[in-house]
């Protein structure tokens, strides 16, 4: 099998170890078991099998799952790509929700997300400082349902900080079992 | 890489070639490039990569993406499960959407699946009588989207071959750019 992903498909592996761009500041448990430490990530492109690293993890970003038209419309004229030049400060932040979460229908999920926790209307203020892209791996078999990866510079670390404590404190993160915070720097 | 599924998940590899409890009657594309010609189809459960066989697909079943509430309530209690005895007839259809469809908000995608081309409301009348079960493939980098696995008994093919033509003649149709299917048997 040689998977050949198509066209706004981005296929990543997140390789701990001892190499790559982006250093380990910080790994930590937010819920559940965390991850082993390593003082470099590695961000390939591709579905890979590393045989080097303490530990990989492998997700593929896509379409949107909750994102609806007049959303989109607000979002993509302000929201950046990654690789700004100032945007020496990341994280990323591995996700499981629990098997209650993906029992439910889609509107059901829908409302807890939006309706009730308000996670893209609550995050637009945040926007453009933190750059984000969100990465699924649930249909990879992976640990985790989720990876978001987050940009920004260091001066707003603190209204990340502000973004994350938002999130946690809403119904949504009810259904999340699994959480772990990488912070990074390059 | 080792993936472990979870609950309420099933990963499968579709394995065209010699083997296999599923007798393959035909091979047509509907639309698009078709599959290369076998004799039967063997179904494996986890995401495989086989050393035998003309081909195969690679598909894990989960969580719903367009289903709500009402109709979820509506579809459990006649959604029969597979492997009946007297469902000795099959049908696997591969599927591939366009980048269009991807690139639709979930807002849109909904509407052209369920208020416009009625995919959900269609097919209830086809229950009991036919078995299905939906495999995603676009995360895992495959050639398709969706694998839709479906098993009847004999005398309910013309109304297997009567839910095809219904979904086909849909708008939803209009953003399918390849679909291959194959009957089958056992």
């Amino acid at each position: 099998m040689t998977p050949a992903y198509r066209a706004g498909m981005s296929p990543a592996t997140f390789v701990a170890g001892d190499l790559g761009r982006w250093r380990i500041e910080g790994i930590r448990a937010v819920i559940g078991e965390t991850l082993g430490s390593a003082s470099r990530l590695d961000v390939r492109e591709g579905i890979l099998t590393p045989t080097d690293g303490a530990w990989s993890l492998r997700a593929v970003s896509g379409h949107v799952r909750y994102v609806e038209r007049p959303e989109k419309t607000g979002l993509d004229p302000i929201s950046p790509g990654l690789g700004r030049p100032e945007a020496t400060r990341g994280a990323l932040i591995p996700i499981r929700k629990s098997d209650a979460w993906w029992a439910l229908p889609q509107d059901e999920r829908r409302a807890v997300f939006e309706a009730r926790s308000r996670h893209i209307e609550g995050s637009l203020a945040y926007l453009p400082r933190i750059a984000r892209r969100l990465y699924h791996a649930r249909e990879l078999g992976e640990a985790f349902d989720f990876l978001t990866w987050f940009e920004f510079a260091p001066e707003h670390e603190a209204a990340f900080d502000e973004l994350l404590a938002f999130l946690r404190s809403r119904e949504e993160w009810q259904f999340v079992e699994r959480e772990v915070e990488l912070r990074l720097s390059r």
